[in-house]
């Protein structure tokens, strides 16, 4: 495909950013004896998780039970759903839990009863604690619900208590690496409490799993009781996190490629064919106010990488289908109607969730799961 | 399908609804004249096209090519694609010109030149004219420029100078009704001075088409110069057109259906499994400053129809898959897990273009065009 002359906008993939990304991350938690369970949510490819397999890595997290088919389907065997059971979906889960090592994560004691009741298949079970992000899981001062929820799991003659589990998604809203950290002490303080007292009751080798991208980016070491991590942004990393302080300019591994169909000099414009169903709505917001939508960067002449984001050049609105980039006057100046720019994105999650195929720079293409 | 016990979100459509929408805005097309060739990129449904196409409807509106072409495979054979010609896709629309009474926008000399160039097929052109968006199109104070552009359209033998085209998006800016009002007739006021200017150098017959949702509801009647309209979101309307005083809940065709997976009664939330993949993250503002997402409805026993939406209850934070639902207490309350929500969309075209296909309230479901 040539780049320089797109039919439609593409999702790119730099594949040696995400391996670099990926074996950062595979060596952390090698060092740290901790599991390193990605969460699969942000690039949905079987194709490209075959990249990721090649670091060792053999279990993995997802956020629905058809993504959990879609890569069991794709030889892989040991697969945690990260999002609270949704009591009609227990006969897939069922279903599904006879060919898979599977887990589930559960935060009430409602949907733990509907699962012992519904499951006769071996089944991990992960109750959810929240350590703050105050999104789904039961509040670390809850002891008596969690300990309500462990009882109903470990009744259960199918159902094994894996251990407890966060996801400290509050970090995303973190002014940056010191108060990130800090979110990440002060929750592995929680967990610790909740594991003594699951200990207490009886509950004893029970797990603990944790995973947000900021958090096991910025960390140095994952210290005990940290059995696993489970983050899934850090693959490909986007403007977000570089906002956050996490990620560098370097380390982004995705862009929206688009073409340029309309161009304002009195206004310092342009438009991309490139819309809100190409790039998503995610912002962030500049300084003086006003949101924005992506940075952008130009291809570099071999079309084997991009450049570092433009100074000044954001995309500031979006329609559906049209994308408007602001800049200064020199770099709009510089730009012709039919040239390529890159969108890189604000939360890249979401981004590839819009694609039913990425392109890999200078390299083929990967298929992936769409809903 | 049982809506009662959902397995993941699914897209609703009301469809007597839709009928309303539509047989109310093609009446007053109708009575005053013009043709009604809607927007077909709100629902990229060719099933659903079907309902529109009984009102006497044989024109329509796409936002790419690659929509032109799947609504060509589906019989529509007159089809305007307003968006500027990406030159990269000349070639492709050379070819489907050859099968389809086509119709393309352009907005700058360099585009019309490389149009020009590479087609042989009849096509119809229209010149973009900026009223006040601010996106694309050729600003109405600018009439070398349109000049310019009809007389490279004008000298080629394949291309037919349609007319002059705008689309008001700023009325989505709006305050109200008597602003979107001031809005069209002021755009009216600036077409009719480029027609003039375009007539007095030789260009007669040109037409003017117009069309957003909100000037296209609000005005009692269409007035020349317009002879066509293009509104897409009409169809479905949603949050973002009633906040406008566009419609009213009762017209608002689609929804979310999805699953309460998890629940704290202490902060009133419930979190339904259905996040910013399935609803997308266009919002609105909140009295307090915070932003929301949709708004919420029930189902009703007979599951034939939602209720309106339930006062001071907000979908209000979105991740991946999930999302958080605010609301009082004995509502919070009488909401059990497992029990269905309805997210009505702040804006219906882009929550739609995410699903592959949609659930007819009552019916079967109905097939659309995806990227």
């Amino acid at each position: 495909m040539d780049l320089n002359r797109l039919q439609r906008p593409v999702f790119l993939v730099d594949k040696a950013k995400v391996l670099r990304n990926v074996e950062r991350m595979a060596k952390k938690a090698r060092a740290s004896g901790v599991v390193l369970r990605p969460h699969f949510k942000t690039h949905q490819s079987a194709d490209l998780a075959e990249w990721i397999r090649k670091f060792g890595i053999d279990k993995i997290t997802v956020s629905s039970v058809d993504m959990a088919e879609y890569f069991g389907r794709h030889g892989w065997t040991d697969i945690t759903i990260a999002v609270p059971v949704n009591i009609h979906q227990i006969p897939q889960i069922n279903s599904l839990a006879k060919s898979l090592d599977l887990h589930v994560i559960i935060d009430s004691e409602f949907s733990s009863l509907r699962l012992s009741e519904g499951i006769d298949n071996h089944l991990n079970v992960w109750i959810e604690i929240d350590t703050g992000d105050h999104r789904t899981g039961i509040s670390t001062d809850q002891t008596e619900q969690i300990l309500g929820v462990a009882r109903i799991i470990s009744q259960a003659p199918a159902l094994h208590v894996q251990g407890i589990l966060t996801h400290d998604g509050h970090s995303y809203e973190a002014s940056g690496p010191d108060e990130i950290l800090r979110i990440h002490e002060k929750s592995l303080a929680s967990l610790w409490n909740v594991k003594q007292a699951l200990e207490a009751a009886g509950y004893s080798h029970l797990l603990v799993s944790v995973g947000d991208t900021p958090s096991c980016t910025i960390v140095e070491r994952f210290l005990p009781p940290i059995d696993e991590i489970r983050p899934g942004n850090f693959v490909f990393y986007d403007i977000m996190q570089k906002a956050l302080g996490v990620c560098r300019d370097e380390d982004i591994a995705v862009g929206v490629a688009c073409p340029v169909i309309s161009k304002n000099l009195k206004r310092n414009e342009l438009v991309l064919y490139g819309g809100s169903v190409h790039v998503s709505r995610e912002s962030l917001t500049l300084p003086s106010g006003s949101p924005f939508y992506g940075q952008i960067a130009r291809l570099q002449k071999d079309q084997v990488a991009w450049t570092a984001p433009i100074p000044n050049v954001y995309l500031t609105s979006l329609s559906q289908e049209h994308g408007k980039v602001t800049g200064p006057e020199d770099f709009i100046g510089s730009v012709r109607i039919g040239d390529t720019l890159i969108v890189l994105p604000i939360h890249s999650c979401i981004t590839a969730s819009l694609y039913s195929e990425y392109q890999v720079l200078n390299d083929g293409d990967l298929k992936k799961f769409r809903l």
